[in-house]
C-alpha cells in the first residue's frame, strides 16, 4: 500500500518524532598547509557539531568524505577524533532502538554493537557515515574512518567490497511509532554501481513486519550527473536507478548544495516518488561557480513516513564568490597589448577593478563568525580582436590582493571564445569538447605542476636531474623510518643540491638521452636535456594554489 | 629522612598495595609485511593486555615504542585501538587516586583529566606510556600515540618538546597510603637529554608534602649504555645521572630484557639507591644476541616505599636462537672451495648441520603459544686458512630450510677473524672499530639493498635509470591524492616499464654523466650507466630479510 509521502511541515510528539542533522563531503584536512586557509575545514566541522548539539538531535548523518585525504594527516586525525569525543560523548540519552542486528550493520569490526550501545562508551549525540572517495579502502580493506569506528566515536556502516553482487542490509531504529530503515551503500567506482544496479545485481533486504510502515533512506557517495560522454554508464549512478521505495535519498559526494529535497515522482504511482537531497561539500575545495553558493546542513525531522528538512546556513564557512569579465573592444578597447606587455594594460586595470568590487561585496555581505579573507575567483572571457592577446601573468596580478583575498595567486581563470557555431549545429562533439574542458578546468592536478616548474626555471644548467643511486637509496630508507610527507622531500633536496652544485660547476649536455611525453611515451626529439627536480618541498606547499593558477592556463591551451 | 628500599618479597592489604604491570617496546606493526612474522607484533601485545588483566593489576604502564614505525601502518593503529578498547574499557573501578593537575600531566590535551575520570568512558585498566623514538613527534608536535591519548583510549605522559631546560612534573596517585609519583621523560636525543642532566638543566618537581613518603618512578626512553666513542656523551643517558630520590628507573629502548631490578647504590647514603629495571621489548627486532633471551613483562607490587618486582615469560614470542660457528681446519678441513664453489663445501655442510641442530632444540623447547617456525641466526667466524675464503650465499642456503624457520633469508651471518692482537695492546681505535663493526652489523638499511640492486641487475641495458618529468609528475600527483606506500611504487613502475621497453630497443650508452657515490659526492669514474630502478615495490616487500642478509655481506666487508 503506497503511502503519500510530504516535506510538508508537521508538528509532531518530540517522543516520535526522529531528528536527524545531515552533512556531506566534511573534507578535513583541505587546504591544511595553506597559510590562511589552513583551519577552514576543521572549524565547520567543529561548527556542523556544534550545531548538531544546539539543535538537540537524535543522531548526525554524513555522507561520506570526512576526510580530504585518503591517507591524511595526523594534524587531520586528531583533530576528528578530539572533537568527536568532545562532542558526541555526554551523558545525554539516545531515544533510538536500534533494532537491526549490529553485527550485520558493522560486519567489519570487533564490536558487534551501535557506539551509543556500548556499556564502556557514554555517547549522547552518534554520528553515522559511510565512507567517500577521499576515506576509500585504498585496497587494503581500511580506511581512516575505520580507525574512527573502530575506536568507538562514530559509526560506520554501508561498507561493501565486493560490489559485484551484493545486499544492503538496513540498519533499523525506532523511536516511538516512527520506524526508519537506513540504508548506505559506501563510495563505489561509478561505472561498478551502475553496472551492479542496471542490472539489479543490488538487493536491498526491507524489513518483513510492516514493510510499509518504515521510513526507508538511502546515503550514497556517487557522482549524480551525467560526468562522462565517452562512457555508456555516464560514470555516474542515475536519480532513475535509485528503487522507488525509498523516501528520501541523500547524495554524498557532489559539492553543490542542494540540500531542499526535490521530488521525483513515480513513473507507476502517483506520490510513491521519492525526495532527493544533496546536502553539498560543507568548504568550496574548488573554485568554481558550483561551489560559490552558501553552504548547508539540514535538519530532518521524521514522524513516521512524513518528514520535514529544515535547512541551516554555515557561518563559518569562507565566503567564496565567483564572477565573469569579458574583455574585448568593447570593454578594453583597440588599444591591444605587444607581445611585450606594459604595466597597466586595458585588460589588466578592469581585471583589478572588478576584483576590488567583488572584495567590496564580500566585505559588506561577511558577518562575524566568517573567515576574514575571502575566496575571489574571476573567470575573464577574451573575445572580439582582444581573442589572440596573452593574457597577463596572474600570479604577478595576484601580489596587489595578498591581504584582501584568500587566495591571491589563483584570484584569475582565463578562456578564450570560440568562433560561434550557427545555432542547431551543436552536436555530440563539442558537448564532449565542452566536457573535456569543463573537466580540464577543474581536474588540473599535480603534473602540471611539476611540469610547469620543469618550464619555469630559467637557467639551463640548473635543468639536469640525475637521481644517483646513493640517493634514491636514502631517501627510500628515510621514507621507510620516518614521516613519509618531508622526509621524502627534504633528501630529494639534500641530494640534489650536491648534485646540482657539481653539474652547476661542470656544465655539460647530455645529448643521446631520450624524454618522455606525459603519456610516457619517448618524444621524437631525444636530445633534450635532463632535468633536476629540486624544489620538490616548495611546490608540493604551495599545489593548491598553483593548481587553480595552472587550471587557467591549460584551459587557454585546450579552447584556442 | 632516607628511607630503606627493598626489591624483597612482601604480602600486604590489597586495598594498599598499587600492581603495575610494565612492559616496553611493543612495537606494533614490525615484520607485518613478513609473510610468516605479520602477525608477531599484535599477538604479543594482545598477551600482555590479557596478562594485565589475568593479573587484576592497577594500571599498565609502557616504556615507549607502542608503535615499530612512526608512521604506523592504518592496520597497525587500528589493530591497537582496537584491542585497547577491548582490554581497557570495562566497568572495573580503578583504585587509584589521581591527585596531581591533569591539566599539566596531559598538557598536550584538549581533555584535563587521566582517562578513568572521564565520566564518559568506563576504563577499567588505564594504561600509561611515554613515547618513544619511533613514535617520536616527526617535527609535527604529534606522534601516533598522540591520536591514542586523544581518543581517550591511553594516557600519554612526559611529552615534553623544548629540552634544553626543562620541568618533569609528575603524576601522583593514591591508594590507601601507597602514593606513588610518576615521572616520565619521552625519547629525546640521547646528547641533549645528557647535556640536559650533566647541566642541571632538568627539574623533577616533588611534592611538597610528606616528600619522604612517595615512591617515585622514572620513565625514560633512551641509550643506556655508551653508544658511541666519538661523542662525549657517548650517545647515551648513563645511569648514574639518574637522582638518587628516585626509587625506581624503568629504562624503554633497550631490547635486552633485563627486568629484574637491579640495585645501584647511593655513593652518598648506603641503602638510598635506586634499582634500575629494563623490560627490553616484547619482540625481537633485530637478531642479535642480546635478543634471544626471553621476553617478559613484570608486575609491581608497591607498598609505601617497599616494592616487588615479578617477571612473568611472555608465551607468544617467536623463539629466537642464536649460535655460533667457527670454520678453520679443525672444523671443515683443509679442502679450501675454489673460486666457483662446488655444492656441499665443508662449510656449507657444517652450517647447516648446525642449523639443523638449533631447529632441533627449537622443536624440542616450544610450547604451546608460540608460533611454529623459530627465529635462527648463526654467526659463522672464518679463521685460520678459510679467512679468505668467499662465503657461500645465504639465500641459496636458505631455501632448504623454509618451512623449517621464520627466516630463511637472513639465517646466517659471516664474520672474518681478525689476526689477534697482543695482550695489552687493545686501544682506542679498535675499541671504536668494533663498535662500528657492531652498529654496522645491526643497522644495515634499505639503502643497501637498493644498492645492491643496481648491482645484481645482469643486463647492462636494464640498468639505465630515465625519471622523466612526466613520470614524476604522476608520481607526484598520485602521492598527494592517494595511499603512499602502493601509488608510487606502482607509478614509477608502469612509467618505467615504457621507458625501458624503449631503452632496450634501442640500447645506448650515456658517457658524461657523472655518478654519485654513497655521500652524494661525484663519483671519479663519471662514465657510469644511467640505471633503472624498475621493482622498488619487491625491494621494499623482502626489505627486513635482505637487511638481514645485507649485514652479513656488510660486515664482511668491514672487518677484512
Amino acid at each position: 500500500m503506497p503511502v503519500v509521502k510530504t516535506s510538508q511541515s508537521q508538528a509532531g510528539d518530540p517522543a516520535e518524532v526522529v531528528k536527524i542533522l545531515v552533512a556531506s563531503d566534511i573534507h578535513v584536512g583541505f587546504s591544511e598547509r595553506d597559510p590562511v586557509r589552513f583551519n577552514d575545514s576543521v572549524n565547520t566541522f567543529e561548527e556542523v557539531l556544534k550545531l548538531a548539539q544546539a539543535q538537540n538531535v537524535d543522531m548526525v548523518l554524513f555522507g561520506g568524505d570526512l576526510y580530504h585525504e585518503n591517507r591524511p594527516s595526523r594534524e587531520a586525525e586528531h583533530r576528528v577524533m578530539r572533537l568527536l569525543r568532545k562532542y558526541c560523548l555526554s551523558d545525554k540519552a539516545v531515544p533510538l532502538q536500534f533494532i537491526s542486528d549490529p553485527s550485520v550493520n558493522f560486519h567489519h569490526s570487533l564490536f558487534p554493537r551501535v557506539n551509543y550501545e556500548d556499556p564502556n562508551l557514554n555517547v549522547g549525540m552518534p554520528v553515522f557515515t559511510i565512507h567517500g572517495n577521499h576515506d576509500d579502502l585504498a585496497g587494503k580493506g581500511l580506511s581512516a574512518v575505520d580507525l574512527l569506528h573502530e575506536s568507538g566515536l562514530l559509526n560506520l556502516f554501508g561498507k561493501f567490497t565486493d560490489i559485484e553482487k551484493f545486499e544492503v542490509s538496513p540498519i533499523l531504529l525506532k523511536k516511538g511509532n516512527t520506524r526508519i530503515a537506513l540504508y548506505g551503500i559506501s563510495s563505489q567506482r561509478d561505472d561498478r554501481l551502475f553496472r551492479a544496479f542496471h542490472k539489479e545485481e543490488i538487493k536491498f533486504l526491507r524489513p518483513k513486519e510492516d514493510s510499509e510502515s518504515w521510513f526507508n533512506i538511502l546515503v550514497l557517495h556517487q557522482n549524480r550527473p551525467r560526468r562522462s560522454e565517452a562512457r555508456n554508464s555516464g560514470a555516474c549512478v542515475p536519480d532513475r536507478f535509485i528503487p522507488q521505495f525509498f523516501d528520501l535519498c541523500i547524495w554524498g559526494h557532489e559539492h553543490e548544495c542542494k540540500i531542499e529535497p526535490q521530488y521525483y515522482d513515480s513513473p507507476d504511482i502517483v506520490g510513491n516518488g521519492i525526495f532527493m537531497m544533496q546536502p553539498g561539500s560543507t568548504i568550496a575545495t574548488s573554485l568554481s561557480p558550483e561551489e560559490a553558493g552558501e553552504k548547508k546542513v539540514a535538519v530532518l525531522s521524521i514522524l513516521q513516513r512524513k518528514f520535514q528538512s529544515s535547512p541551516i546556513a554555515l557561518r563559518t564557512v569562507r565566503q567564496f564568490f565567483f564572477d565573469e569579465l569579458t574583455i574585448d573592444e568593447g570593454s578594453a578597447g583597440r588599444d591591444l597589448p605587444k607581445e611585450k606587455r606594459r604595466a597597466k594594460e586595458s585588460d589588466e586595470e578592469l581585471a583589478a577593478e572588478k576584483v576590488r568590487e567583488m572584495i567590496a561585496l564580500a566585505s559588506r555581505e561577511r558577518h562575524s563568525d566568517q573567515p576574514k579573507l575571502p575566496l575571489i575567483r574571476l573567470r575573464i572571457t577574451y573575445s572580439g580582436q582582444w581573442i589572440n592577446v596573452a593574457p597577463f601573468n596572474v600570479q604577478r596580478f595576484g601580489q596587489q590582493f595578498v591581504n584582501a583575498v584568500a587566495n591571491p595567486r589563483d584570484l584569475i581563470i582565463f578562456k578564450k571564445q570560440r568562433a560561434k557555431m550557427v545555432k542547431g549545429t551543436v552536436d555530440k562533439e563539442s558537448l564532449a569538447d565542452a566536457a573535456k574542458r569543463r573537466n580540464r578546468e577543474l581536474q588540473v592536478t599535480v603534473e602540471d605542476i611539476v611540469k610547469d616548474y620543469f618550464r619555469s626555471v630559467d637557467n639551463k644548467d640548473d635543468k639536469l636531474m640525475v637521481l644517483g643511486e646513493a640517493m634514491l637509496g636514502k631517501a627510500v630508507a628515510d621514507f621507510v623510518a620516518k614521516d613519509v610527507d618531508s622526509v621524502i622531500v627534504d633528501t630529494i633536496k639534500e641530494q640534489l643540491k650536491k648534485a646540482r652544485e657539481y653539474i652547476v660547476s661542470k656544465p655539460l649536455k647530455v645529448s643521446s638521452v631520450p624524454s618522455f611525453d606525459e603519456n610516457g611515451e619517448p618524444e621524437e626529439d631525444s636530445g633534450q636535456e635532463l632535468e633536476i627536480l629540486e624544489n620538490l618541498a616548495e611546490m608540493r606547499d604551495c599545489r593548491l594554489e598553483a593548481v587553480k593558477s595552472k587550471t587557467s592556463q591549460a584551459d587557454v591551451g585546450l579552447t584556442m
